[in-house]
């Protein structure tokens, strides 16, 4: 590839190790979604360690909205489990710093920011079972009509852990009534990736109204034969991270998710 | 129930909550297996707040041997989540206490021995997944036979997390080969404990020698019609811990497993 530059086309096709390369020459630094298709992606959270127990915690008593995938070691920013020696410091295309639960930087490299005491969290991604949920001729409006899925905080608690404490961050799809099982039953093979439904039917009854979408997602029609689907969303844990004002945390920035080397399917349930 | 000395068939149908209430008051102090028949049943870790998240990471990268089923609030003994206020402390049958990775104690009741940084760790037990297996017609001969289900260390390496590494330790059952698929489909439905099986048919690829059975587990025959199905078992992470030479670990005496009140089948993947 010359050094003329990259548009989203040139990356169809290409193996995960081969965009965060491009990512990593910083010649590629736009959002993931329906890159490396069949791949899965994950959401980053960077902690300093005195939070890490607290956070990890968390996120196993919240498996649906907060599916860990991998975890570095302490003050290691080697990704060694789901990639081939990925570098969380610079195979992402952009990040977000907070300092105190406030946004401080917006870097596309975060090797200036890393320190001896950070533990890298890697949390699945919907990416996953909505390549699933596509094959199984699910039709997704979002995706349909190019817009970024609709997230809503809800009324549900999550289970505090530590500092860590917040409502569950949930994302909706609608499905048509007819497919309203095979939706069920295609999600549920992806734990990893935030699996079955947490709630479908009736935003009111999780404190949802469909019109107060969040994070700069989009709105979506449902539809009179359609019913919304809601499903735990990986932004649980940076938003509650951010509500709790821990001093220092880096996330990827929303649509510019980690790339792994595992297919999907390899880490379906069934 | 009056005073007098109860039997395991007294405890025939009981809720684990009323038996884990017998054991409390010391009424009780003899094996789980074969109890509260449906309802999940988990091994205990209690280690050292600073020795937590390296387990707990541990158990992250190893999750075929080191299900996590719920790890308590540092300082507190009280589970919450898979059983309705429980305290790890009085309500395991029988305990054994470690210093330095050797067996110092083995006590009825960890009371004495509580501190303000231990943490609880309840890790997933195949009792769940071989209920689910009878309930398939798929025999298990270590039942029939009463004994102990025969476990293995293997010379599969374990991923290690800061001190914690080690080989994985195994059970294994005898299966029919004509039963094979339906084993590994029924235990799948049990990520949380353990799950489908981890090496299926040669024990020396994993370094098994058939008869060196160990943790004073027992020997059964595997007739000529039978494959030998190997798991990941939870003993795992309580032999890394203990090779590690960690400085203070309480377990669950093996065989004397903390009883939850959740069903099986309400944590069953699908």
């Amino acid at each position: 590839m010359t050094d003329i530059a990259i548009t989203k086309k040139d990356l169809i096709g290409l193996h995960p190790r081969d965009i965060r390369a491009l990512i990593r020459a910083r010649r590629w630094t736009g959002p993931s979604e329906g890159q490396a298709r069949g791949y899965a992606q994950a959401n980053l959270v960077v902690l300093r360690r005195d939070a890490a127990f607290d956070f990890l915690l968390f996120c196993l008593r919240n498996r649906k909205p907060c599916p860990i995938v991998e975890v570095t070691d302490p003050g290691s920013p080697i990704v060694t489990q789901v990639a081939d020696s990925a570098d969380l410091r610079t195979d992402l295309a952009r990040y977000c710093v907070y300092e105190n639960g406030e946004l401080a930087a917006e870097p596309e490299d975060i090797t200036e920011y890393w320190r001896d005491d950070l533990v890298g969290f890697l949390i699945g991604c919907s990416y996953s079972f909505e390549e699933a949920m596509v094959q199984a001729n699910i039709p997704l409006r979002h995706l349909d009509e190019d817009k970024i899925v609709s997230l809503y905080t809800t009324n549900v608690p999550c289970l505090p852990a530590g500092r860590f404490s917040g409502p569950m961050v949930v994302s909706m799809r609608p499905v048509k009534r007819e497919q309203m099982v095979r939706a069920v039953q295609v999600t549920s093979r992806f734990p990893d990736t935030h699996g079955a439904p947490v709630h479908i039917g009736d935003p009111a009854a999780i404190g949802v109204d469909l019109d107060d979408v969040v994070f700069g997602s989009d709105r979506v029609e449902v539809k009179a034969d359609e019913v919304p689907l809601f499903w735990g969303c990986g932004c649980t844990p940076q938003a509650v991270a951010i509500a709790s004002k821990v001093d220092f945390m880096i996330t990827h920035k929303a649509g510019h998710l980690f790339m792994t080397d595992v297919l999907s399917e390899e880490i379906a349930a069934l």
